[in-house]
Order: structure tokens, then C-alpha cells, then sequence
């Protein structure tokens, strides 16, 4: 069985393997249903003993999601696979797991081959040619009282067997929800097509042209032909070494954890050999739709906990995502028997250059210095369905961590009257309608700066009342900062321009002489418009503020619970930022929601254009100087660009005196 | 004389010659003394005719400041260049205009070399091999009866001969004011080195080594080693066409323009042949310090208006700035003779990667296509004084419009005495304070949306009023539209993700329904903070709100109005948004005013990183699906990415099917 280098590797083929055989000795002749089985991060404590040398070896366990044949219970172990046993299992009556492959695709063959469904597709009379295929979505809740599994399948047509073809283009008036244990069908709602929630019989289809993307269905003559390629070359290679799961890159040091819940995660971070982070993750999102006409109000994805960033990646192909020179990293799920599944490239890390890092030109003589921003980037592509998001952990030379996510994919659509408009969305094609919805992102940010006892403060600026001694012309502000001392959820202003800052009390900046710190440059977003008295915010308290903090505690890292499928309340931020946990100068940990409230446009179908959100962690006060202070001058000798014709005016003529450090070519020409 | 292809092209060097001797001619004997000479734009309503062909010629008008000999009033002129005469010419006894390096040259030296500064520089004590050099700062207004044109030169002392030894890193204690028309020293102020405005004689300098960021004095060892060369390649060149001064790519057709004040103008901004703005420029920016000791309370800039973008831009050099295929432009400015100077390179214009653009895998397969996001950037970097401001327009193919500003270069610094911490900014080097300031910039989009009567109107997300029939589960939100009627300043709302979206009201999408339009992806800042009885509020009126809004009036292009240096008030949008202008379904300009309120730190010396902060134009039902929809797909065969060594697991092979348009590579491994 492969060793792991680390005790936050990612679980091991190996290891799913065994854990697999461990519980199944366990659960004794019963047939078992694997949904996950994934890595326990050790203790905290643990892992840093192991990191200091303290402790030579760490327990490596599993976290089991089962189902035991006959049961409708979930099953809940954990195993620790190097002592061979399972410390703890438990049936959860009141919990619904996440999405597994094997349980959605037999959903799905359930509903595409149910009479009962059949005979409603009947009733669209289709071509013959036509297909009809669903996508089971999970269950949002709107009844306390419901155990089944349940899965409410949205169906569309397929007129094409490009395996491209844009079903999301022809959305069928009816969704049948189904038990996924038993398999029944439980009943079939028919979808509203109007303003209001009345629905009719299943009318025949009235032939309508989907909206494609696949470039075989477009044909060559639909595309833009005067896109010239651009080709990013590292002739050395890239700027980055990497052992194992263990990334270094300009000054930078990480771990890379992967799992099937938040994909990527970065494990303790350094910059320059001073410790950052001890873990840096995409916790949750919720996207409820603003749609109240029944089914649709059942509509609230929690894509990492009802299904799952790393399950559901890409496996990425060289050429297609990125450019230049390219990194992939794997990971493994089970599938339902307990034996491991490849999830080949789910993550890529390569370089890019983000344009001007810095600059200043001397006036009184021309002489410029630019630094380019070389940045790392760790990427994946979650598809959930319809939808797509790219998370992105992105490092850069002047010691900024940004978390970025991309939403992109295809909008979930709904059937729509011909001449109707709703309030609820916008139609995007004809007879297709994409609701209005919230995505609502955490990041869960475990600091360790300088050390793992840090605060969070937050600074307004505000401006000095005004005192015509100190401030005869009233032009005064200052920045008043707040040490937060107890758990809690936080609010951002822009009015006075808030920042929350996790700072180090106990080291001081030795040239600024405050304490050393990072910043969260927060983008304010609006929150989640639910009212408290809904399952949608009940669900999802963690986003109904921008900011959490609570005190560290070990396995505390999904931001609206462990479960949340079907859930009816967050069962994380809701209860662990509730605690009256002291967080001043302690282990404490930073969550930050934001997000978007997407209104439809048709520019966003077939496919929709990035939507881009990214929050930064910045220095401030950390550094004794521009931490890119020492990257190499930018320099035509470095960058060798080329020159385009019918020039204006001659170019200044690069100096000679370069340098092995930084090159400088940069001089313009004198003003005065 | 160059024959301008198009009356909106930048003034041409023979056109600021014929200019300068039209007004010689003019004002007779008298010494003129030229500050600014440039093109005066003609009328929208003329350009329009001349664009659709009514009219064949349209006179070239230049704008003239002016001082002639023994006066101290400021001249403005309006010359008809074509005409060959004075339009109109006018002394204005109560306005100020820009600085011009030839006054700013005279200031410098009569501070250099006046007796009682040296006198004020020998109690430094300086060493032999120091010297001591001065910026003239443009004075901000703390008296309303001040008419003398006045300079607060901040001085600073030059340890090395290196041409960029950073004297920013060693302020002297005191700052000379000066007259500009008689050269007269008027005082010298004294710098407060502590908390309050307290002042003490000047003091003998303590040595200290200054921080810097010159790679010769900083030398090759200091640099660090392992950053690989990152190549952007276009092997076919770049995809934009240049006529002139009208650029073509990706659809979109501009005339790029390009003036003193405001460095590069977007004109007659189409998109697939629909047009979509008629002016789009950076209108404004202020830089109030949060400082009230004396004289610090005297800093707030106007970038602009007092100096000029374009004025202060760099001469770029190939391959510093940007990486790949660059196309410069020039500018002229005027030199205090009236002989144009050459501003070689002032603007470039290259292609980005900007990752991807859109991407969806069909999880049923894996078949995936992407894009990527090549965008077109045309940049200019203004160095003004310590600071430099690196300002982009950003176009990509999904029809998006970005205007994005860098702030970078170096903060403006001030001495503080050892050991001393101020509430008004933070200590960024030994006896070196950055004093907290904001940025506040303002964008002008005058929208053209399929023609000239456009509206703007904002749309809220709110939640509908709980509704037992209608909304069960109170999940339903709604988009509530204002369309607004009256001119004035408006405000954000990020609790209702309040967006600003300009419309054409007389053209609905045929797939929407709706209006088409584009909305302004705004992010909210702190607006500017000093209080309404302030001359910092007065000057800059434009900085109290985010969004304006104005009906079109020709020459009404800058925010504080044509006049800032030294002003008391603001005579632009406090007086344009302040007309009860109908602004529905008008020829209806938006204004946007956002920025950074910056509290320093370490990190930000010796060169700030880039504080990037940017507003998106989106088209909003303005196009009847994805405009990127065309794009080719994103493919290795194009890309030529490289695969790193040390793979975990092979890669799925690239299919084979290529075709002309987007050759698709990209297969996932399907997961079921």
C-alpha cells in the first residue's frame, strides 16, 4: 500500500480499498452501499506535532458514508485504516448523505424508463428522432416532517446525438420526483408555464430550434475566423517544484489536499519560511431560486455538500484549460462497492502573468522599473449538471492569496408560455425561461500567522469629529479598528470602507510597529434574500452574513453543516459561531460569504460568460517592505515581445546596462 | 499639414504649431506663454453628421491655455485651426490652469537654488555626497480669497547618483511655497513630525539608509533566482486591425483617442456593427489625505485636471510593459513656446489571455468545450510625481467593456520622528510615515446604445412581500426597474444588488422581451469622507456619490469641472446633475464614481503593488444569446500547452474529430 508523505495526503486508492474491507467485516454479511470514502483530517494538534518531528506517525482514517442493503438509514463510520478497525459507526434516521454516481444513475434510469413517465412523454408527441433525458436534482426542502430520499428529475429534450447537444434548450412541462431507495415514483409535477403556479395537461410539443454550442452542430462557417493564436512559452519550465502533494513556488510552500467535498484544498501555507495559513478551503455554496411556483421552490443546491467540488471535476485535458506549462493532479472516490475510482487531473496548477506587479517611473530622468505579476494557479472545474464553476487558488509575488470562482456552464431552465414574462427570470430562448438565483460561497480561512494564536480586528475609516484645533479644515479620518472577541457573524460597510484583518497580537512589525497582519479585501455582495422563517435560510444561515469567526475546533469546516441535503437547518456557522468561544489572540478561524445574485440575460445561454468573484488575503503590516521588491525587473531581454508595423514614432532604444537581477530596458523618454 | 483621417483624431503636431501662431497673431507684441494646446472636440451632432456622410469636413478647433508676459490671469482661447482664426479668447483672473513642466521646471529650480532654503537645508547637515531635489505640488485650496498661483514644494534627500535612488525614502522636515508667476518664496513651512501640527527648527538629519528599488544599487545577489521566463507567443501576429486611429478587433470597431487631460478616449464604440457608446474616458480623479496638521491638509489632488494623464504619460518601451504582439501610439503635447513635442508611445495596445471565458463538459460523456478569454487592452501609465496610475481599457468577446485602474508607484511620504506612530497614516520605513488618502475616480460612459436615446435605470432584488398564495415558501424575489427621469447623483445598494443599467427603451431583444441594454457592473467604495463644509467636498462634489447622471451637453466632459487646480468648488457635475434636465429616453451620459480608500502600509514601499480596481460595461438583453458564443473552442492543438513531468496518471488522449472551427480536444473521462 502507497505511503503518504503527509497526514493531510489526499486518501490513496489503497486506502479506499481497505477502508472499504474494514467496514464491510464490520457491517457482517449485509450488503453495503458505499457513498463516500474519504480522508479524516487528523486532529490539529497531531498534525503539527508530525510537522515539528514531535510525533513520527499518524493514524491515516476514513470517513464512511454507507448504506446497508434494506435500510433507509444513512450509515456513518469512521475507520481507521492503519489500525484496521472501525472506531465509531452510526445510523443517521434524521440525515440525508450527498449525491452518489451509482444511486443518480439509477434514479435516472428509473425515471427515463417509468411508464407512468413514459406515458407523459407520450402526450408531447415528439419526433421520432427525439430523445428525452433527466437530470435528478436533489430535493429542496420544504416539509420538517420528510425522511424519504427524494430526487425531483427535470427532464429535456434531445433532438440531436451530437454529444453536445443542448437538452437545456427544450426543457420538458413535467418532473416526476422519485424515492431513491425504494425506487418508486412518487409522484409527477407538472411545471407551471405561466406567471403564477396554475399548470395544465401536458400539451404536444410545439417544434422549436435549441440553441447550440456544440462547434460539430454550428459548423465551421458560424465561427470568428480572425482570432490569431497566442501561445505562452516557459522555454526553463516552470517557476514551481513540487514533491508529492507538497507545491513551492516563490517563496511560497504549500500542501495540496484534495477530497471529494471541496476539491482542492491548501494546507499549511508559508510565504518566505513565516507560516500563513493552516488551511485555506471553499467550504459551501447555496444558490436557492427566487422561483416560488411550485416545484421550482424546491430548487436550493448546496454543491458542496449535496454533491461535491472534487466529485464532481473535470478531468482536464492538456490544452484545453490553460496555457503554458501545465501541472495535473488526481484524486479517488469510491464507487458503490468500495472499490476506487480515478478521478484523473481534477486539479491543475501552472503559472500566468497578470501584467504590471509595480512600477514607478523617475520623472527627472525616465528611468522606469515594472515588475510583471507572475502568479500560481491551482484550478479545478466543478460540473454540477447544468452548471459549472471554476475555483482557483491563486498565489502571486507579492504575497497575495486570492480565491477566485468563475461561474460559467448553462443556466438552469425552465419551460416558459410562448409570449409570457415572468417576474421570476428572463427568457433566454424561445419557450425557455432561466429563474433568478443567488450564489452564496463560503471560504473558510484557518489562519496561522506567525503561529496559530491570532485575531480578528476590523479597521473603519471614519472621518475625526470635527475639532478646529486638531483639524482646522475638516479634511481629518482615521482608522479605528475593533478586536472581535467572541464568535459571531459580521457585517461589512462600505461607508466606512471596513476591512477585517487577521492579525498576530504578539508580533509587532518591526518598521510600522503594529501588530503583523493579513487582510480579507471583502467584496460586498448582497446576502441571502430569504426570509428568516424559510427552510432557504434556515438552511443556510452561514450566508446570511458576510463574515463568521469561531474558535478553531477539529472537524468544524463545512460552513452549513456536515449534511445538507434535504436538510432543514444549518447545522454549522449556525451552531459553531453561536458558541460563547472566546476568539481574541486564540486558534480562530475566519468565513467569509459572498456571492452573486444572478439575473438572467440571454447573453448568459447557451453557455454563460465568467461570471467572476474573487476575494484577496493580503498582507498588511506583515512585511517590512513590497514583498516584490526582489523580483527580477521586467525586460525585453526576458520577455522578448514583438513590435507591430506602421509604427508612429521610433522606439527609445533600450538601454545596455543590464544586469543578471533585473534587467532593466525600461527608459523613457526625459519630459523636461 | 497632416490631413486627420477623422475630426475626433488627436491634435497633430502642425495643427499645435498653426495653433500657437493663430493666438501669437492674436494677442500681438505680448510674450505668450502656451500651457496647453489641444483639440477642442467638435460637437456630437457635427461628428454625427460627418460619421454618416452630411457633412464632408468639420472644422479642427484647438483649446489654448495661456499666460502672456507680465499677466497673471489665466488665458483660454478657442482656435479655429481649419478657419485660421481666433474663435474667442478670454482671461479668467479666478481660475487657474494645469501645471506645464516648463513653469514646474522654473519652480523646481527657483526652490533648489533659493538662499533661505539652502540656508534651510544646511541645518541638515547633510554629507558631502547628498543632495537635495523637490517636488512642486500643486496647492490645494485653503482659501477661498487666494487668486496668486501657488506651489507647496516637498523636498528629499539624494544619497546615490543612481538615477533611481528613491529619495521618497529620506523627506526633509520643511516644504518652501512658491509663487509660479513671480517666482517668489512666500514661505516655508515647517513639517509637523508628531501627532499634532507642532513644529519644531530644523533639526540636524540623523543618517538612515534608505529603502530602494533601483536593481543597480540593490545589485544582482539581492534578486531572487528562481523565477523562469514566461513567453507569450503570436506566431500570426496580432488579431486587430489599425487604420489610423481606428482600431477593429473581435467585432468591435473604436477610434481611439488620445488628449493631455485624459490620456486615451474610446469614440463611436460598436460592437458586430451595433453601435454602443459614443464617448467612453476617465473623467476625474481626486486624492484627498486624511492628514490635518499643517501643511498636509493642503494635498488633494486632481490628477487630471491639475496635471493630466495624459501630460504625465510614460513613454512605454518594448516588452517592459507588456508581453506579446504591441502596437504603440503617440501623442503631441505643447512646450511653453508653442512648439509641439512629441509624446512618443504613450499608449499600447496588445492581447491577453484572460483564462477561460466559458466552458461546459456534458457530464453524460465528458465532452466538454471551452473558451478562453483573449481580451484587448489599450493602456497608458501616468507617472505623477511619486505616483503612477496605469489606466486600461479592456475589451473582451463576450462583448464586455472593463475599465480598469493600477495604482502603484510610490506613496507619498513625509518625515515622523523616531519611535512616533500617528493616527494618520503608518510608518513604512525608518523616519518615513505614508499618510492614509483616498483615491476616487470617476468614469464617464456617454451610451449610444442602437442609437443616441438611451435611459438609465436601476433595478433592485428584493424579496416579494410574504404572499401565503403566491409564495408558500417565501422563497420568490423580484427585480424591481426605476428608470430615471431627472438628472443628479444616485446611489448604490448592495443589499438589493442594485445595479445601474442603461437602456434604449425604443428596442426590445426578440428573445427577452426586454429593452435592450448594458449595465454598469459597479463595486461599491467609500465615497470621499471630508464633510460637506470642506473645500475637499466643495472641489470635488463628483466624490460624494457613486452614479450620476446627466443629460449630454457638448464640453461637459470632466467631473469637477475644466478648472481644478487651486478651485473652490466644483463646476462640473455639481452644477450639470444639478439641472432639472429630463434624462429619459435622452441623449443621457452616466457618470460612475468609485475608488480606494488607502491606509498604508510596509508592503506598499518602496513601490506599492498594484492596487487594481475596475468597472465592467455588460451587456445586458442586448444580444440574443452568449456574443462569445462564436468564438473558436479552446484547443492543444492551438494552444500547444506542455505537459509537466511527474504525472500521478496518464491523460485521456485527445480525440481526433478536429474540425475547422473549434477543434475539440477536450474529453473527460466520463464518470459513470
Amino acid at each position: 500500500m502507497k505511503i503518504h508523505a503527509h497526514p493531510l495526503d489526499p486518501i490513496t486508492a489503497a486506502e479506499i480499498t481497505r477502508a472499504a474491507s474494514i467496514l464491510r467485516e464490520h457491517v457482517r454479511g449485509s450488503k453495503v452501499h458505499f457513498k463516500v470514502v474519504d480522508l479524516i483530517e487528523a486532529p490539529k494538534a497531531l498534525v503539527l506535532a508530525w510537522v515539528d518531528g514531535r510525533v513520527k506517525t499518524v493514524d491515516r482514517k476514513a470517513r464512511v458514508y454507507y448504506h446497508v442493503e434494506g435500510s433507509q438509514h444513512l450509515g456513518k463510520a469512521q475507520v481507521n485504516i492503519t489500525q484496521g478497525r472501525v472506531e465509531s459507526a452510526v445510523l443517521l434516521p434524521d440525515a440525508q448523505g450527498p449525491v452518489d454516481y451509482l444511486e443518480w444513475e439509477k434514479v435516472h434510469e428509473a425515471c427515463n424508463t417509468h411508464p407512468m413517465v413514459l406515458e407523459e412523454v407520450s402526450k408531447l408527441n415528439l419526433p421520432a428522432e427525439a430523445k428525452v433525458v433527466n437530470d435528478p436534482w436533489s430535493y429542496g426542502t420544504d416539509d420538517a416532517k420528510e425522511r424519504r430520499r427524494l430526487f425531483q428529475c427535470y427532464m429535456y429534450i434531445v433532438l440531436n446525438d451530437d454529444p453536445e447537444a443542448n437538452h437545456y434548450s427544450i426543457p420538458a412541462p413535467f418532473a416526476p420526483v422519485f424515492d431513491a431507495h425504494t425506487l418508486e415514483l412518487l409522484w409527477i409535477d407538472r411545471l407551471p408555464l405561466g406567471v403564477g403556479a396554475e399548470i395544465d395537461e401536458t400539451q404536444p410539443w410545439e417544434p422549436v430550434a435549441p440553441v447550440e454550442y456544440s462547434a460539430s452542430i454550428l459548423g465551421g462557417e458560424y465561427f470568428r475566423k480572425d482570432l490569431k493564436p497566442l501561445l505562452v512559452e516557459q522555454p526553463n519550465g516552470p517557476s514551481f517544484q513540487v514533491q508529492g502533494r507538497n507545491v513551492s513556488w516563490q517563496k511560497w510552500n504549500f500542501q495540496l489536499g484534495w477530497n471529494v467535498r471541496e476539491g482542492p484544498v491548501l494546507h499549511n501555507v508559508s510565504y518566505d519560511g513565516r507560516s500563513l495559513f493552516y488551511r485555506v478551503s471553499m467550504s459551501e455554496m447555496t444558490v436557492p431560486y427566487g422561483d416560488p411556483r411550485t416545484p421550482f421552490h424546491r430548487k436550493q443546491a448546496f454543491d458542496l455538500g449535496d454533491s461535491g467540488f472534487g466529485l464532481t471535476s473535470n478531468t482536464l485535458t492538456l490544452g484545453c484549460d490553460c496555457l503554458g506549462h501545465i501541472r495535473y493532479f488526481d484524486g479517488y472516490r469510491t464507487s458503490g462497492d468500495g472499490t476506487p475510482v480515478l478521478m484523473a487531473n481534477v486539479v491543475c496548477m501552472h503559472e500566468v502573468d497578470q501584467g504590471i506587479g509595480w512600477k514607478h517611473t523617475n520623472f527627472r530622468n525616465g528611468r522606469s522599473s515594472v515588475v510583471r505579476d507572475r502568479q500560481l494557479v491551482v484550478q479545478c472545474t466543478a460540473t454540477v449538471a447544468n452548471y459549472e464553476y471554476i475555483l482557483a487558488f491563486i498565489l502571486d509575488q507579492a504575497a497575495n492569496l486570492h480565491v477566485e470562482v468563475k461561474a460559467t456552464g448553462i443556466v438552469s431552465t425552465m419551460p416558459v408560455a410562448k409570449g409570457v414574462q415572468t417576474p421570476w427570470g428572463s427568457v433566454v430562448a424561445p419557450g425557455v425561461m432561466a429563474v433568478n438565483h443567488q450564489h452564496l460561497f463560503n471560504v473558510r480561512v484557518d489562519p496561522a500567522l506567525d503561529g496559530h494564536k491570532n485575531s480578528i480586528i476590523h479597521e473603519d475609516c471614519v472621518p475625526v469629529a470635527s475639532d478646529p484645533d486638531l483639524d482646522p479644515f475638516g479634511c481629518a479620518f482615521t482608522v479605528e479598528g475593533t478586536t472581535i472577541t467572541k464568535a459571531g457573524g459580521y457585517d461589512l460597510d462600505v461607508a466606512a470602507s471596513r476591512t477585517f484583518k487577521i492579525i498576530n497580537p504578539n508580533v509587532i512589525n518591526s518598521v510600522s510597529g503594529k501588530s503583523v497582519g493579513y487582510k480579507l479585501h471583502a467584496v460586498p455582495s448582497q446576502m441571502m434574500m430569504m426570509g428568516r422563517h424559510t427552510f432557504n435560510y434556515k438552511r443556510g444561515i452561514f450566508a446570511s452574513k458576510p463574515i463568521w469567526v469561531t474558535k478553531y475546533r477539529d472537524d468544524e469546516l463545512w460552513a452549513a453543516g456536515e449534511f445538507t441535503n434535504q436538510s432543514r437547518e444549518d447545522t454549522g456557522l449556525a451552531i459553531w459561531a453561536n458558541r460563547d468561544d472566546n476568539v481574541e489572540n486564540e486558534d480562530v478561524v475566519l468565513w467569509y460569504t459572498f456571492g452573486v445574485t444572478h439575473v438572467t440575460r440571454p447573453e448568459d445561454f447557451p453557455i454563460m460568460p465568467c461570471e467572476k468573484m474573487s476575494v484577496t488575503l493580503k498582507p498588511s503590516h506583515f512585511f517590512e517592505l513590497n514583498p516584490s521588491n526582489d523580483v527580477p525587473r521586467s525586460s525585453q531581454q526576458a520577455n522578448r515581445s514583438t513590435l507591430d508595423e506602421g509604427m508612429d514614432a521610433p522606439l527609445p532604444a533600450a538601454t545596455k546596462d543590464e544586469t543578471a537581477s533585473g534587467q532593466k530596458c525600461c527608459v523613457s523618454v526625459p519630459r523636461l
